[in-house]
């Protein structure tokens, strides 16, 4: 067992690894940049909520109930342990054991971590079990409903919180219960379904990857062939054809993963899998396996991704759905889903080094992630649409027009909380050759001897100042990433420009001083984004994008005249792309064909009355008839400036389109109260040049 | 008790009525037309099959469960009997009872209706009470879920089922056991809910329009006052804020339907509601509360409804969704809302004569509620979404590729068979002036003494020629609708032509005379609809119309040389808008702006190939270099003539586009296997004249 603090995912020595995580105690973020901001608010606001919220819902007292310390009745979903678990697993990538010097001062954390240690400790079964809904109630339903029990993804849940521990603070009696009890539980699962046991696997994967990772906390072989043979296992119809799904493709258990050809189904199952299938890959030296989740994430990237990086299209099944539908407005995208993405692309960037998936982590952080939670740190968005209407009917709870401090299934918060726990740990990697930084946030990076501080006000400010702090005589190479949003970058060493974009990255190699001052610029103007012409959801719009940071135009940012603004110059109907169809429409006739007259605004008299209330068959013209102005009538006219405002009350970078219409980061949507927002603007129709 | 058949709604002398439904007797659609080739194959293929089913299903079992003539497991949903019922209503709308002298000779469904009967007898409890999920087995849950237990739903469609059988053959033995059966549980409803009874509402709506028929059918205005107590019950939060959806507006428990000023939630349960309003308004003489309903109807129409006339954008919750949330491909349309739709529309024609009702009325028959059954009466779609894409996830019981021969929740396919066996009788009314004619079926019409024969290939031609064949001395006037789509209807009267249209009918008064002879002819060029701009699903698309008919591009006529075609006409990225974007995008710089030089295709060298894989995020240019040409790539250029061709082996009149892409009504897609379809078709970027 290692002694230096470590964050999730450390592949062992053996396993395919182009690049190494960093000790976690070998990075820091500074609570003055973005990234730090984040996790501090994570530490001080969300962490604390949770704990709150675990005693509220009643998520700590159904444990209680099996004790006998509590007679009332269950509360929650039957895997509501996996709350608890993974706001344990938060509170020790924290820091919050009661033996740590580190141990911080917030709360009750480490109260909480050592409360809870003894409660799982008496929860547990002899033989290991421990999913305190079958335990106390429904113990003639135990192990017998795996398409649906989720109780292998609980014990992956009470795993990943046990290897959080034993990577933070290996010393600690509370770690080392917590790891013990992990560890029967683990046991019980080689013992009941490893070779030759139980051919099954649980309908919602998780314990695959959890498996690999304590594995690899304690070199103990049989986890890791549970997982490879639940990974192998997957994809012959052993869940079987029913349930409430219908299809086996919900839970992903229609085609073995080396092959699938896209992902489907449950976006949270489908990419924990994947992650787990990449661990697995990885550790027993399987190429075929990697590629195939590599072949996989190309596949959802092209077809099945927001333009924040999340994924689920569908609210029915919480799934992907087909090939580009992309809805804005029903957008699933899971927050839990987002973070499962950013699971499955760590350990992709991690096993092979390519520069696409150090972009996708950062584009899924400053957007599909960081929605999900508000600027207070204790409201969240379970789903986070791209678009949001005027008369939203937010009556699913998972579709709500503002964040909320909890859900009835209440996975997001705490998944939230345990990402932004262990962030720093996501920022860079090492390698015997040298330093790689991937997410540019303030604070300080060190490997082997080699340490960097970096400062930069990042995404806001284009600049990222890199300083040696610390090297040893022989020559090393420093690899920053180079954004594929970034057209331009800029690198200089100690004021001299030089150096190439190479993959992705810029690699400076020579012996490092202490006091050696990397800078590299990438330039953000703001970008106008126009989407793939196979997604129908936003065919005639753009996005606004600059740096990492996708944009968006809120309610709370249109005054009553920018809506008149945006109606007058946006939609006028007697615009020439109009009259041009009316005239064209009119000459159609003759020929081989019959009556072809009537088209797009040839409808007359009694008829356009009509069309005025019919939604669906309205013609433009009708435009100027409309009673009231929404937000949806605003329009981008692609011909006006784009610009950068700084003195925006919500971000410190804000974009102004046509001239008055203030657009704000994506992720800092609807803190200001509910209200309609978009990312794809509308463009007007275009008049072209003469 | 009425001697003469009838069909359904058959408003009081009294009510609020404007128009008066045609005695069934009197109104006869020619097999040799569409709409009684519909209703023959209703009568041959789509009612034997139900009846198979219902043994298949269980849905009989459950019935027999009861008396303790079947010992197995009750199957399906806990409303199951309702699908009996509406079979059974189906089947004496048809005419199929025993004593019946026009009694059909297909299959067994004359001893369907005998035995059924038999069975209801025997399951009904002593006081009336008759659900069988809930007698067997739930008996302790019996009126404790109204909420969600559908007992006063099933209720309704047995009432349904007795007062089709009141209308068609009153004299029958085993109609008035029917009828019998139905008013002691209607008796128990009064007993129980009505006035100083318990204050409770149904969550599922369908009581209301079934107690005001059977008040209609017997005279007993208890059972009206009980209906118009549910219709004022409901939106006051009866039905508790709880439940698996969280919120009373799901089922429109969130606002009285006076004060409601949107449709919203479940979609069957909402339509279904309002027809039960109109029903109770109409018969009360409450004018506002009819207000309402018509006011809810133009809400709907304005910004909840489908080209198609289908309603429900939400498979989630089966709901409406927020306004102008329109998706063709997530659109739910269940055939059950558009049949709700179509019986509350029929409801407000009835009282208040206005042709728009009318028009929706052959909207949806010919389109929403058309393509929910396929062309062997066998087969049936419960969602009718309006694209689907290549590469389709149809793990959706509710959204297959192709139309099931039945559902789990089997609502639809016996919701069909009643509507169609009753479908004649929604063709023509009458008033004590004259006769109107409303959907252009081949076939005859009578009232009063007045009839006429009508002659038409409606909606495939578009000359109906109406001879009258009995009349008066008196004057009368024949009315005809001309549908709002029609821009330049021509009627003549014994070849000299003449007349107005006016608020969308053509009202011919005169003394008519046997052999007299009216053409009507309904000019139907090939429409291109575009779109609502609020409506974004469907940005920058056109549909394509004929007539009453939506039509759409199907695979099955799309051979790989249109494909390609296709790509290259339609999405030829050097086209100019492209060419314009670039070069004012790159314009863009200076004033009190910094750095706006990206702009849509301004993404140069690596960055294009990143977004090559990104869905969401390809620029235009990128098009070329798509791998494989998909369905979706299908574009329509409006400047090239749309025609008719009149050899198309699944329809009798297809549209001919781009010279060489045949488009097919959209109510026959679907019947050629599976595979991908679209009504909403992509504009090219459209070239400006010079």
């Amino acid at each position: 067992m290692h002694n230096t603090p470590l964050g999730p995912v450390v592949p062992t020595d053996r396993a395919i690894s182009a690049l190494r995580p960093l000790p976690a105690s070998a990075v820091r973020l500074d609570p003055t940049g973005l990234l730090g901001a984040w996790q501090e608010r994570n530490r001080t606001a969300t962490l604390p909520h949770c704990v709150e919220r675990l005693h509220e819902h009643g998520n700590l007292a159904n444990l209680h109930r099996v004790t006998g310390e509590f007679d009332g009745p269950f509360t929650g979903w039957w895997f509501a342990d996996t709350d608890v678990h993974k706001t344990l697993e938060a509170a020790l990538w924290a820091g919050n054991v009661a033996s740590s010097e580190a141990a911080p001062t917030a709360g009750n954390l480490s109260s909480f971590v050592a409360e809870t240690v003894q409660v799982l400790e008496k929860v547990q079964d002899p033989d290991g079990y421990l999913v305190s809904y079958f335990q106390a109630g429904h113990r003639d339903r135990q192990w017998r409903e795996l398409p649906s029990s989720h109780e292998m993804y609980t014990a992956g849940h009470l795993i990943q919180a046990a290897v959080a521990g034993a990577r933070t603070a290996p010393g600690d009696p509370a770690v080392q219960q917590l790891l013990a009890i992990a560890r029967r539980f683990a046991d019980l699962l080689v013992e009941r379904f490893g070779a030759g046991g139980e051919d099954a696997i649980d309908g919602h994967p998780e314990i695959e990857t959890a498996l690999v990772e304590l594995f690899r906390v304690t070199g103990h072989r049989p986890y890791l062939d549970l997982a490879a043979r639940f990974v192998a296992l997957r994809g012959h119809g052993l869940l079987g054809p029913e349930g409430r799904f219908g299809q086996r493709a919900y839970y992903q258990d229609h085609r073995p993963v080396r092959a699938a050809s896209e992902v489907t189904g449950h976006v949270v199952r489908q990419v924990y899998l994947l992650a787990g299938a990449v661990d697995v890959a990885v550790e027993t030296g399987d190429s075929e396996l990697l590629r195939a989740t590599e072949r996989l994430w190309e596949s959802a990237q092209a077809t099945k991704t927001y333009l924040t990086g999340g994924q689920g299209s569908r609210h029915r099944d919480e799934a992907f759905g087909d090939p580009y539908e992309l809805p804005p407005d029903r957008a699933y995208a899971e927050t839990c889903a987002a973070i499962g993405s950013f699971q499955w692309t760590w350990r992709l960037l991690l096993a092979t080094g390519r520069s696409r998936y150090a972009d996708e982590l950062e584009r899924l952080l400053y957007n599909g992630i960081a929605s999900g939670i508000g600027l207070d740190g204790r409201s969240f968005f379970y789903s986070n649409p791209l678009q949001l209407r005027t008369g939203h009917d937010g009556s699913d709870e998972d579709a709500p027009g503002e964040r909320l401090p909890w859900y009835k299934c209440a996975c997001c918060p705490p998944n939230l909380a345990r990402l932004m726990a262990s962030l720093h740990t996501y920022a860079a990697t090492g390698t015997s050759s040298g330093l790689q930084l991937h997410l540019y946030g303030r604070g300080s990076f060190a490997s082997a001897g080699r340490a960097v501080d970096v400062a930069t006000g990042y995404p806001w400010d284009e600049t990222v100042t890199i300083t040696v702090t610390a090297s040893d005589d022989d020559p090393w190479t420093l690899t920053l990433r180079v954004p594929a949003w970034c057209a331009d970058a800029r690198v200089s060493v100690n004021g001299v420009p030089g150096s190439f974009v190479e993959d992705g990255w810029v690699r400076l190699e020579r012996v490092w001083r202490p006091g050696d001052r990397v800078e590299l610029v990438l330039p953000m103007p703001p970008r106008l984004i126009t989407p793939h012409p196979r997604v129908d959801a936003v065919r005639g719009t753009a996005a606004l994008a600059r740096g990492p940071l996708v944009y968006c135009l809120e309610h709370a940012d249109l005054p009553a005249a920018a809506l008149e603004h945006a109606r007058t110059t946006g939609a006028d109907p007697s615009g020439q792309d109009f009259e041009h169809t009316r005239t064209t429409g009119a000459d159609v006739s003759g020929g081989d064909f019959e009556h072809a007259r009537t088209t797009t605004t040839g409808l007359p008299g009694h008829d356009f009355e009509h069309a005025r209330t019919t939604a669906a068959e309205t013609a433009g013209g009708d435009f100027e008839h409309a009673p009231d102005v929404a937000f949806e009538d605003i329009r981008l006219d692609p011909g006006v400036p784009i610009g950068v405002r700084r003195d925006h009350p919500l971000a410190p970078v804000a974009l102004v389109v046509n001239e008055d219409l203030p657009a704000v980061p994506y992720f800092l949507w609807a803190n200001r109260g509910p209200g309609p927002m978009r990312v794809w603007i509308p463009l007007v129709p275009t008049t072209p040049p003469r």
